[in-house]
């Protein structure tokens, strides 16, 4: 009934767009497609300054049971990303160096997991980058069906296998797939947008004139005053 | 009615006490001053081994809003340090590059922030520290009045505008201005008192004993038991 | 009646066994024990790339209370592990520099402990490796009873005097000191084990295949589907 | 770009079958249906003993606004449950007396919020069920736009307008739309299976042996030991 | 140097006033006075439809220790409310029944304490309303000095001594002192403002109309789909 | 080599020291037992108002697996209270309605379970007491190995088998089997010396006189300041 499945073969978007997506960063793209798609902030990367950038492999496991993970191996390709939710809370550590270097093999840039990890040691040394709400040896069992390329949440975002996962030091956000191009023309156009705040920032103007928000703070009453004066 | 206001012009102490407070650091300042004026331990570094101390410019925000923020650059001076506090839980990323960028333009030593910021891995590179709550892109408005330089509830603890805050990697900790000059006499000499611990421990001598702690063992009915004879 | 005492003798596992067991790491420990052993993963190390595995010298403290800890650097000798519990939930800094600086005098490799510490710019500049639960420069006070060489629950997991504890970025893992020898057997064959895995790894084998899951997947009524086909 | 949207019009489930998932519980339905679609264990009743069972208007607002709840009350039909979900996470108080009086007037079963309400002392009077996360006065702003009837994340799980929502002491469920005949019925199995296992309860039999557990406690080597020869 | 001190007698508002804002709540209140002075919300009520409203009799403890609650029960007179706070972080039961029954001796309403509290069976039956962080039998020392009417930050809200504390089902809200006058004409207006609104929504209007929301809808680019002919 | 085990029967304190422990509750026991063996204050009733008090019965899981549970059935007694505890971190629902009329059907007092359970409306209406960290429907697999009635760690604290368990409103206190007959005793002598306080209380002493805490408070350098003389 529940249609347990596993997807080996799923669309992935266009490299090009992939490619050009890698110029910038999640923060950006998150507020160039309209502030959504952002995952939890418990989902810290594990090595600093690590980023990645590709579609979505998405895994579905019931808490505290990899089996799922172990067959979407067969599923990846170069430069994927592994999306990895679990249906129930949990911190258990269902990613370790066998998996991680399983996934090496296969290209696989990096993982996204809604639960937590462990020989961090080893990932580090391997420079395998991975988001992680825990990092925990807890071990898992191998024998609970789920899910491979099947939508799922992670962090709070709903994620299709396909769609575009960009993770940084800030955290991780979804491109849907039927957006790239749209999202990807808002984030250039952002960034110019941006460029122009920075001179004007090197040259000395205020944010509060060139975004003109005095007339907000007269809207909303707020009164410059005088230490000196005045006694509120 | 609630007079939200925006004060350019505060008061700092003289800038010869700030510069004798920088040989010292947080926890010994904290217990000098009697174990008082520490923030909530949540407020943690972006770059570690970060170190400031100068007076507080205190922005007041709605939560999800930096509005105020943006006014108070306008307020700011070198060597100020920029406390922002939301009214309302929060934990957004109220600040990134741009506004990080205008902030050590005026010379800003810091931030800390009892919300969340952005634009992480640029802030490292740029040499910002921030103490924040959380690493998280979530983008705010800019459209909610609030206060610039009103006494504000930062990490649990009122700073008042013009306040001595020194951060670093234990945490941040606020002298309030009119005791600067009594705790940094108290800070002076718990250092020299730490000194002669320190030459204690190092000649090998038990704190239990130079601090003449086996009275207070006794009265607490600690008894001393040898475990080959005694079971318990 | 609650029998507070200070052990200064316990009995510890033979060096020649601990020495084998610095070899190994924790996730690979706490699996070969049977999944058993493994501290709360709150408890995360101050240094990264840290590793300590010794002894356990247990202090039973008063939540926001260090008395018996200053009485606890009478019983350790080098290579020991201070492992730290409260009675009640405590974030308080409870070792700083100068207590690190007593137990490094003694030989002794980290600290365990399952509430805060503090002066963590001058532990790390020391090298002296700590897990704690909070950075927090929050003072105690030196006056309440407790307990020296007691077993002690610390995160979650009970730990006994002379007890083996290993720490490392995973976390940390107790073996009891009656298992030593059965562990370290039982580590050596996963190891042996793991090397196996990894070779079939790099040859390209899926541990699908290799841990005979796809009958589970079966059992589990987990399909292949193939999505251009089939629309579930 | 972001297409936000109001969805009038929704499909919902045929009323025999809300009405037959009546005489069922959160739990029963949620292990029914293979232990998916159940919401966080941190969304709460405010009032003991609620019981609500009905399809799901979706709710997508910007954490801190409620704009698209005030847009959701004229897409509501007597018998539905108002579902609310934030981009960003969000205690607010998002729902008070006046929206729960609105909907009470449609005939709103009650509302799952993954987010704050306020008022709670008048829901109770009105008998007025809600799940939230907390509850909590901070006030929201109505001028950011989201969507009513996309499908959205809620507590973790997503959530498509016109599924079945059921809630009670234990927390809340979904079942999908296309799911809701298949689910019926295992459901029922299930508690048939459930009174046979209470009467064998009740006769004194042990879930040990009725279940056929013995042999998995041989299998994963659980012995019997007695506590007064036995030293382990 | 921390004039620590206590303060047996302080300004009281004028009782009319306080008589006036008990025909009101936390959430009205809150609004009233410009969505400023509402407590944390993890400060949950031990009796459900409690609700108290008087002066602030404030105490500042050391985490852990109760010594001031002992002084402030000098300090208090009739119908005032005692709020505690501790410098430190604690969820010790720092009031029990014994406590409990010395402030219901002087007439004081109720508790608001930033930690835990004990004896709650015994407060229920007593029928004493205490707002606090948890329920935790964790005893306290008596020996370590503090504040008894010094300005003190609860819930993460500055209060004073004699500034007017509100507290329901909903959580807590402090009115400053000097405002009381103009909040209690504010919250007069709101409430009047709200009949009209429980009016129109008794009528059947929507409050999209009659907030007039539809425009901002449309500012947003919210747009009104149609489910059975659009696919987005 | 891990030793998993069912002891079927354990050693029970004498009856009579129990139905004395009756008259008594959890805040007063711990402390008259030199304030320790509290749990941690985040497992809580899900009956308000709910006592029980009777040896433990053990239970040691894997995080997400309830086969022990079912074991222990075999060992409980009239009288007994289940103490389950999970390696790992859990919040699954491991306990339900089957398990408590089972438990019920044997006489088994109530249940103190460091997870989750379900069936919170059906085990009210039974008035099946349990003391637990969440309501959580999530299922549990029934296929992993454990113990019953070996030491475990619950809330924090070890507890043997055959050890007293103490639960109310106040949450759940341990007390040692080797023990219950002194901590009877000093339990006794603390209520009579509560009853003294009570009767000074009631007559209007000060407990900071009656507790002689005045010089206390000369000792931390507190004093008492005229509100309308001094600024301080």
């Amino acid at each position: 009934m529940m249609n347990r499945y596993v997807r080996l073969n799923i669309e992935r978007p266009e490299k090009a767009f992939v490619k050009e997506f890698m110029d910038y960063d999640v923060s950006t793209v998150y507020e160039a497609q309209g502030k959504i798609g952002l995952l939890n902030y418990d989902l810290r990367p594990i090595i600093e300054g690590s980023f990645i950038c590709g579609p979505a492999i998405t895994v579905t496991c019931m808490a505290g049971d990899n089996l799922m993970i172990h067959a979407a191996i067969e599923a990846v390709q170069p430069g994927d990303v592994l999306v990895v939710s679990t249906i129930g809370e949990s911190h258990h550590g269902m990613i370790g160096e066998l998996i991680a270097r399983a996934l090496m093999e296969k290209g696989v840039q990096g993982v996204i997991i809604d639960a937590g990890i462990r020989d961090v040691k080893q990932l580090r040394k391997l420079g395998f980058p991975v988001w992680s709400k825990a990092i925990y040896s807890q071990g898992t069992t191998k024998n609970r069906g789920g899910w491979v390329n099947a939508p799922c949440v992670c962090g709070g975002v709903q994620i299709n296998p396909g769609d575009l996962i960009m993770a940084d030091d800030d955290g991780v956000v979804r491109i849907k797939s039927v957006n790239i191009e749209t999202v990807l023309e808002l984030t250039k156009k952002r960034v110019e947008r941006e460029k122009i705040v920075k001179s004007k920032i090197k040259n000395g103007e205020l944010s509060i004139d060139f975004y003109n928000l005095r007339p907000i703070l007269e809207k909303e009453e707020v009164v410059y005053i005088d230490f000196f004066n005045v006694n509120v």
